[in-house]
């Protein structure tokens, strides 16, 4: 079985909680819409905070709208300029990941977790999903055309009335494959 | 068909011609062994040079020994942050591909060409390539495993005597399988 999909790239970025908000750009602010992205609410916003370690500094924006915990997605190239080993982890699984602290215009909090690289997944609506027989929590494999073509094993389906269907890698596998946001690519599941 | 090969992630790096390295380092400069590669004669020299764009500069090691041409070898992470779109090319195939500015502590030089994405290739000896009844030019897969599990296809083969058996990617491609050098990875030929 398989079927075409679009791809979306996820470069780093943030999610924030109400609390975290609220120390970083003081209490009651509000994330302002710079983007809308491919799933339904969901946008990149006009904040951006500063995620500090050891080594090294980068800046993140933040995805809104907040989340219930504070996350932070990196890619591996991201992770290795930063210092950081993050754990390959689907969205919302933070428990034991890395830490570090960000920094607002308001204040700064020290994450003992929630960073992570995130797991490549592919968002289904229920209707879809039930088209080509899928359900959440399946894997998938992701074949790539191009000069550069691959096949990503190991992606999981993310099912629900709230996803758009939609394919979603990190930027070192977008790279890898020489793809960019908006492409069609092919969802087989064997 | 397959078997197991070593693998060895490439980071971006530099080959100079003598006239380059003339103008960069001095006349009849030398470089100097940093760390043998693991291919036979080639060495990461303690050399370094910085490629300049309107955009922004990066820091280039270069690697030994000198080469007929001088050639830049980014990932397209490093080609995004520079602000340059060097095309997928074989090492040595540089005919049009992208430019830029190098310099070095004697002088500098304005490349029209030579800045590459290095296309993904597997090294074989003469003896490995008879056994598994390949040849210089054919196009295999590299199958890669673990939690980013994924099969790169469209990977050259380069055999000669001068080739240790090595399968070489670049960093976005060893971030996106989260795999690092010295690693067994499987190439497959349908």
């Amino acid at each position: 079985m398989q079927f075409p999909i679009v791809l979306g790239v996820s470069a780093r970025h943030a999610h924030l909680c109400r609390e975290h908000m609220d120390i970083l750009f003081g209490k009651d602010s509000e994330l302002h819409v710079k983007k809308k992205l491919g799933q339904p609410g969901q946008f990149a916003s006009e904040e951006q905070i500063t995620l500090v370690t050891e080594k090294s500094e980068m800046k993140l924006r933040i995805l809104g709208p907040l989340h219930p915990e504070t996350q932070i997605e990196l890619s591996l190239t991201d992770a290795r300029k930063i210092g950081l080993e993050p754990p390959v982890r689907i969205s919302g699984d933070i428990q034991g990941s890395a830490g570090g602290k960000i920094i607002g215009p308001k204040g700064e909090v020290e994450l003992e977790e929630g960073i992570i690289i995130a797991a490549r997944h592919v968002h289904l609506y229920p209707e879809t999903a039930e088209k080509y027989g899928l359900k959440n929590g399946d894997i998938v494999d992701l074949v790539m055309e191009g000069e550069r073509a691959l096949i990503l094993h190991n992606t999981l389906v993310r099912e629900g009335v709230k996803h758009a269907d939609e394919a979603h890698i990190d930027t070192d596998e977008a790279n890898a494959c020489h793809l960019d946001s908006g492409v069609m690519v092919t969802v087989v599941k064997k």
